[in-house]
């Protein structure tokens, strides 16, 4: 059983949470150039030095130094199909077989299409990996959590229990998809999701929000 | 003629281009809340007061105080089908016909379902009005500046003068779309748009990148 934390080169989040899941993490990998963030904020987090356990990517953007001087940690794989929040996923699904929770910290934020993209690539996880954002036997739980909330992939019916009056968005990159819904302000049965912001801004009106997908897909979910 | 800006109640960017945008603007336009965000940024931009021309919104997120104080410009929409953004955008359209560049400024950052869901909204006015980030007759150029890039929607085979070496970012969220490019390290030759990340990350190879789309659809790309 361990805990995983993911370090993207985004905004690193200012807030508690997030923060608390990475003092409580058991293996802390780094998404190449996201080293120099941690770098900076391991002290204030830890109180002392905590490295990564490992640095992944194409290190096209961790300066030359930086990569001697963490040259035994570093896991350097350059092709170029995936970013490297993939290289990282992909190592901590091949190294840590016993991983119960991966979050991905400091994965949104800057340049408005890595937010999107990263996001997305939780549902790419989940069609990989079979890895959602909901407890399932033997397989780690996978968010991202960040300074306004917290993203997870589902792929299928589920009941989320948010709490009443929490703020929900819901997307899906299916155009076929139809999803009927109950406990949301603003129920979901006729949205059809042929753009992203068709189920966003819904507020819970109890506190478990039950989701009946019209067939296995990919589905993201932000909550405030 | 006239400019118009559209504040958001996301990042207020920091950087020059955006305010300088600001600046430039015949109109300016804040979303609701967003002008608690203009009435501590108007003096350092223009070294002067500056007030916004409509304060557009349902109102739930200003201040009564405010409200009474700004009350010869706010415009109350209380309908909930469509977000403040969407309210601003309908006000520009149908007060200010001779709008030849609409900028929307501020309206990512924060929470990420409203990042999304924004820049999603561009598409979808390009659907309702025919506007797009390409200069029309009789249309304004409608985008999304921010500190990090430039978003703006497509709704057909275009060229675009990026500049060889540009970062670009190609999203739909139509997943029958095929788009044939020219000008990208990447072709999108062979993407299928079934999640957002599919043609992300690109870079331009020539000055000019062409899309051409295998039908009329809703297509956003991104800048850097």
């Amino acid at each position: 059983m361990s805990k995983i934390v993911i370090i993207g080169a985004g905004d690193f989040p200012k807030k508690e949470f997030p923060r608390y899941l990475v003092r409580c993490a058991d293996r802390i990998i780094c998404c190449d150039s996201a080293l120099r963030t941690w770098l900076r904020v391991m002290v204030p987090i830890f109180g002392q030095e905590r490295l990564p356990d490992a640095v992944v990517g194409d290190m096209d953007s961790l300066p030359k130094t930086l990569q001697r001087c963490f040259a035994d940690r570093i896991v350097h794989i350059s092709e170029q199909d995936d970013n490297d929040q993939t290289k990282a996923m992909r190592y901590a699904m091949e190294h840590y077989p016993d991983a119960t929770e991966i979050h991905f910290i400091g994965a949104t934020g800057k340049r408005e299409d890595h937010t999107v993209g990263n996001m997305s690539l939780l549902m790419e996880y989940a069609r990989l990996w079979g890895v959602s954002g909901l407890p399932s036997e033997g397989k780690p739980t996978v968010d991202m959590v960040t300074d306004y909330g917290t993203i997870f992939a589902v792929t299928d019916s589920c009941s989320l229990p948010v709490g009443e009056g929490r703020r929900i968005s819901v997307f899906s990159p299916d155009n076929s998809l139809k999803i009927r819904s109950k406990g949301l302000v603003w129920p979901t049965d006729d949205v059809v999701f042929d753009n992203w912001w068709k189920a966003t801004l819904n507020r819970a009106s109890e506190d478990i929000v039950s989701l009946e997908l019209s067939h296995k897909s990919l589905v993201l979910i932000s909550l405030d």
